[in-house]
């Protein structure tokens, strides 16, 4: 039994420093690389596929809307074209450094805003899944879990991975609560532990309204942004392990 | 015999449209494509290679400064490292438009201010050329015949070729005349062309000692953006193939 | 009787050059001039205020979304907080123009998706009013006839005017006819002025439905993006001019 | 006797955090606030106008080249055109944020390599001086002891202010000592408080060459980067403290 662990890396930009990177690569499986977009810059991006590659961790590239300013989470009403052209321009870039440091590009993880618009909206998610499979067919889509980009990587034979969130709340279909409804969050650690062991053990999780419903992720969705955040992907990829549960790079699904 | 003639495309940004591109395709063998650091974005990128790719057009990248407002044409202090990373990640991003469009990124040349400080500082030039051999060690580095750059791509064995400047004049050890100087500039295109010609033919020039010197052009430099630039990309072409030369994208020197 | 025609002006950027800023202002009495974020850039700014005070052309901000990309034109999900920094930000860049050339700067109109999404949300709406006055109380709001940015104005007591369309319909409620709807263009230039000079002269126009309403602007809208919207000025103000209606600056409802 | 200690401020952007501004401020008496072209946004402009309004520090704008990427660091070959206009579109975008605020603005400090390269450069140094008098006369252009932009407020009456630095040594000419020259940095505190002190009360301070040489500050720069920054500045507060001198904002000289 095995799981990745991605963590978004790479938000730092010219003199501005952010997330603990070097604290956190030695606890995860894979790197989800800021491409410049909404953050990250290119001398960034160059040193953190550098010490991802040292490190063994899997790199991806996480491409956003160019929205520096707004850290890329601001909806933004681009065109499929628009985004697929962003997509495809952001994924080159990061794939350049990774050619460059003798590794190789594994993933693609769209950013904050473009993963939450594009995982609703069948135009932009198969305009993201398009633009990777322009670059290179067997990078791994990875996507929220049961969201339509995960139908858009199907529709085009794209390889893809579902990702889950150890803090959220899932409805009885498998997508999350929304963050404005009452128990969204899931803030008690252990029992956010517990559910990702269910999930990779048993493919189910219990629901918001109590239901058990079926999810088997590929990957769970953890933070280097601040020790709280890294504390806690010591205890998951800890509790992961004392299960017998391998942390590995995400293999598609 | 041949010749290749390359001019800077996809300079347009967002609502703003620059250049000839459409009209001067048909004249030219390579194209120099803005990454969208100092002009170009995604869109036009990916529009331009489409063009190009139908046309036949040999497609190269025109990285440069982050200096959209100036054009990448401002002398900017980046270090070496910095612009490594620059030229990686422009070259990274138009690769995979080339990918998706299904034809083959072939030549770098630097935009420029980056073109201009790196043709004449080894470091810059040095970091230049390790850039475009990381991202892929057979793409040709085009540069100012005779310049740092042209050093630079021998020292580490990138293939490169050599640029030069129709509406130029040169000094007795190939360089061009300063611009500040008189005689900087070959106004009358007759004359122009006959130089161009010669050094194709010849792999000689007249200096603006009066002193024939050495010259062997891999390419030219033209424009495309306006009535009149086109205009002389139309006689040069007409002028070269009169005599014999054929118009071909850039082979490595 | 007078009314104002105004037009957004200085949408150039670095070497990109557009719209016919010169040949439009002798037909105009408002300019909007843009202020760096979806559109214009400092030196832009300073040119096209001194081309204003030359003209006698009365000059206002015209603040966007900070989108250079998508010309503005694309709405983004900027909080009210944001808007309003945005707008107090570059109205006082604008006013630093303004008072340099000796002129003044006399109103506001937000640009593209800000005009667009402010014109129906009330917080964003109350925002842009806030910051308007907090750079200068006496600056007019022009703003959509019948938008919530009108109200907004209204309820700080800030001076505003309603700005109308010459080609486009109106519904009974006095909004636009949606672009998406039929009939939502007003493709007869005829008709076009023809309608302006009834909401001038009479206070009413007939709506999509044929029902005629009442709709009294402070001001037109006109563009000076091409020839055809140049001449269009030109015939706007002709045929205004011979029913002894003046053009003349707007002044506040 | 007094002296002013100003302080870049407001330096963060977007989602990125970069200095104790908050701690910083109760020990100073003048803030060079960022504008949004090297550092700062509008929101964050907004949020800085309003502490130091709050503790009543004088408040200045920090204007800076447009490069974000190199924090306003990097020589720019921007022209004296250009410098002028982009010096004044953010001084009347801090001057709005101080309006709204309920404050004024009182001097204008150039950053970093605009700081370095118009404290040598006529011609950039009088760009300068036209633009901060063209938005308010009364402004104090803050700057470099015996620098070329001194000399340019003088040439056309603007108040200036002379700045000198704690932890910097001076040649005879009362010039820093560069950088790259030995002994050019003053590493020990406490040396470099009685150096500031000396100049205070006596108006001299001894140069690298051990000569006394006569230097009249009006402001000494501290900085609030980090806890080290932080610690001196309250070390050097109470040091100027004891010794009777009180810390006022800066007068004009």
């Amino acid at each position: 039994m095995h799981i990745d662990l991605n963590c978004d890396l790479g938000e730092s930009f010219g003199t501005y420093t952010l997330g603990l990177d070097a604290e956190v690569i030695p606890y995860i499986s894979s790197a989800n690389i800021a491409c410049g977009f909404h953050a990250g810059d290119a001398l960034v991006m160059e040193q953190t596929v550098g010490l991802c590659a040292k490190a063994g961790v899997s790199v991806g590239a996480h491409p956003g809307y160019p929205d520096l300013q707004g850290f890329g989470r601001r909806n933004l009403a681009a065109s499929p074209a628009e985004v697929r052209s962003y997509v495809t321009y952001q994924v080159g870039a990061l794939a350049a450094f990774c050619k460059a440091a003798g590794t190789q590009l594994r993933h693609v993880k769209p950013h904050g805003a473009m993963y939450n618009m594009a995982g609703k909206d069948p135009l932009l998610a198969a305009a993201i899944a398009e633009a990777v499979a322009s670059v290179d067919e067997k990078l791994i889509l990875l996507a929220l879990s049961g969201s339509a980009m995960i139908e858009a990587a199907k529709a085009i034979g794209l390889p893809y991975a579902s990702e889950v969130f150890a803090d959220r709340a899932y409805e009885e279909d498998g997508s999350l609560v929304a963050r404005t409804k009452a128990g969204a969050m899931i803030t008690d650690e252990a029992l956010a532990i517990r559910r990702v062991i269910g999930m990779v053990k048993n493919g189910t999780v219990e629901a918001v309204t109590g239901k058990v419903i079926p999810l088997s992720p590929d990957s769970v969705c953890v933070h280097g942004d601040g020790p709280k955040a890294l504390a806690f992907v010591k205890e998951i990829r800890a509790a992961l392990t004392a299960e017998g549960i391998d942390i590995e790079p995400m293999a598609a699904a």
